[in-house]
């Protein structure tokens, strides 16, 4: 990296990417700034890429469908260092103290592990299945599942080998799955079926509860146009907020219990539902054909207390850390829009080539994200 | 600012200060190195010193009891700005858009709110009281109490003018508060009183409800040495951990409820009690004379699982955002400790003056700190 590229920037805390999806693309953005201070080309195929970031907030590590592991310097703006570790891939996650980042692969299935700051191999677990919903655990784990096997595995790699668990049966096919804030919890999506597997990473041995009966395929009365994403179920208070599986409903899940205890109606079918840092709101959007619009949840009425409408593709919302904004994309007008959390106005944009995910560096501190 | 001095630290996100009470001067920390990589001096009376981080993690305002404040750049190693805006202080607080800093003063009485920027008065609360229990809430609130009034106020500078709520017959001396992670529950410790005082912020009009009414004076069989600091309960899972007021015991409150759920005996008077922030373990410190000691309970056994020793007067503890390390200070021995959280084996060490609170900048990105 040339040493004359002086950087100017000398606080990393408020920066973000936001992902351009058909250019291969990364847009560095600056809460500051209400906007984007820099472009980063050449990452591959973004479409379903996910972001995470080193615990200094320099390096965001992005995670492209085709394989592609790029390590994007925040501060340089531009590639750190870029390697190709797979031929289908899907996700990622950072390791608590920030040294292993590991990607989960559809083709070869399985996930590797490689060294935050080189990028080299240090451990690979090929499991001869797709490989969804992995998260980093506390203690340097991960945690993922096995789509083809109905597994989930967790490796602990605390040690100087690894320590695998596997437990089978834990549904027929796994799509996704999540973690909780707190890292104790691991819930797995179970396509087509109904219900949803969850783990207490607290208790040993390793064991699903089927959670959320209705959850799923035996009430959808209509198309499913996309799975919700289950990252990221928004914590509000003592319950978490949960999209519906193919309804135009929002559920309220106990956050103790995990039953269900209330449900609102939505707009449209829900993909994400996100908790304002507080707690206080819920803000939601929706899959085609109803995907211009944002609705605003109270979260102790359970009522719809302001709509949206950014405009078409609504692919991706994120808060700042404290959650006096959101930050969201606006995919097919080629804009992210910026809205006061307390007034509900829009108080910025800025040009954007098919912006979907949006990630703040943040996230560096959070576990599961 | 010289330009010339070009900072080598281009990432502040894993950065943090540590208070050198005695010598009035600040060790600015990096995670990366397991130690110290500058001091900077001149900061004043730093006794019983507290210090909020800019969104962008590259200004520490450190809030010292002389009344001082102080803008410390962590990038460029040096004081940006300093006042010195009242005669005898406690504590201070930043809005969540990272615009405004707040001070609580004793003398005179009341509370004052600083453009973050340029340090400029921007707004004055004078209490004719002693004030304390500052915290900052969401939408650009603060709320803090009158030790000699027995109020509570809140303050919300989100509009031109500020609109400020007055609270009276709180209790008759409260002397310290805090306010929950999620912004929403404001709690208020009474001197010499049964119970404690807690508002619920999302309610109107704002009203204080007694809770815990076994906690405080009418138990106490021991002479008290300190009180216990309210800020910053320790949430573990469903429950808060509470260090007891004169009494060697941690209590375990329902966080829903705020009601007593157990109590687990302790080395001493409890100090501080840090729930790791994946809520599994809680670190607890405690008062002089036995504060050579820091125990670690297992929050669903409600067992002490773990005793240390780091040594005399351990007077502050700091987790890695995201759990992997716990930072301490020792104050008479002039050093601070790192642990493994997970191994508890110390893993590095190194020398402060006289060190008290330790700060990361991931609290830049969390309310009511």
């Amino acid at each position: 990296m040339a040493e004359t590229a002086a950087p100017k920037i000398v606080a990393t805390g408020d920066l973000g990417v936001v992902v351009e999806r058909a250019t291969g693309s990364l847009l560095i953005i600056d809460q500051s700034e209400l906007g984007a201070i820099a472009r980063v080309e050449g990452l591959g195929d973004l479409s379903h890429a996910s972001v995470v970031f080193s615990p200094d907030q320099r390096f965001a590590y992005v995670f492209g469908r085709d394989g592609g592991l790029t390590k994007v310097d925040i501060t340089q703006k531009s590639i750190a260092h870029r390697i190709v570790q797979g031929g289908n891939a899907i996700g990622g996650a950072i390791s608590d103290d920030g040294r292993l980042v590991a990607v989960s692969n559809y083709e070869p299935g399985g996930v590797r592990v490689f060294d935050a700051d080189t990028l080299e191999l240090v451990a690979d677990f090929p499991t001869g299945s797709k490989t969804i919903g992995l998260v980093d655990a506390p203690g340097r784990q991960f945690v993922f599942s096995l789509w083809d096997a109905g597994e989930t595995w967790r490796v602990d790699l605390s040690g100087t080998t690894p320590d695998i668990t596997k437990v089978e049966n834990v549904g027929i096919n796994p799509y996704d799955a999540l973690i909780t804030a707190d890292g104790r919890r691991y819930i797995v999506g179970l396509f087509g079926e109904d219900g949803l597997a969850a783990f207490d990473l607290w208790s040993e041995p390793l064991r699903p509860v089927r959670v959320l009966d209705g959850y799923g395929r035996g009430e959808t009365p209509l198309p499913v146009y996309k799975m919700p994403h289950l990252e990221g179920w928004a914590l509000a208070g003592d319950r978490f907020a949960l999209p519906a599986v193919g309804r135009h409903e929002v559920l309220w899940i106990d956050a103790q219990s995990l039953e269900e205890v209330g449900r609102t109606k939505t707009h449209g079918q829900p993909i994400f539902a996100v908790a304002r840092p507080d707690g206080r709101h819920v803000w939601v959007n929706y899959a085609h054909p109803r995907n211009d619009t944002v609705e605003v949840i109270d979260t102790r009425s359970g009522e719809v207390i302001r709509t949206l409408t950014p405009g078409p593709a609504v692919l991706h919302m994120e808060f700042t850390p404290r959650g006096h904004q959101l930050w969201l994309s606006v995919r097919d007008e080629n804009r992210v829009e910026i809205y006061d959390t307390q007034t509900f106005e829009k108080i910025g944009a800025f040009e954007a080539d098919t912006p979907s995910g949006i990630f703040f560096t943040a996230r560096a501190h959070r576990s599961g994200l």
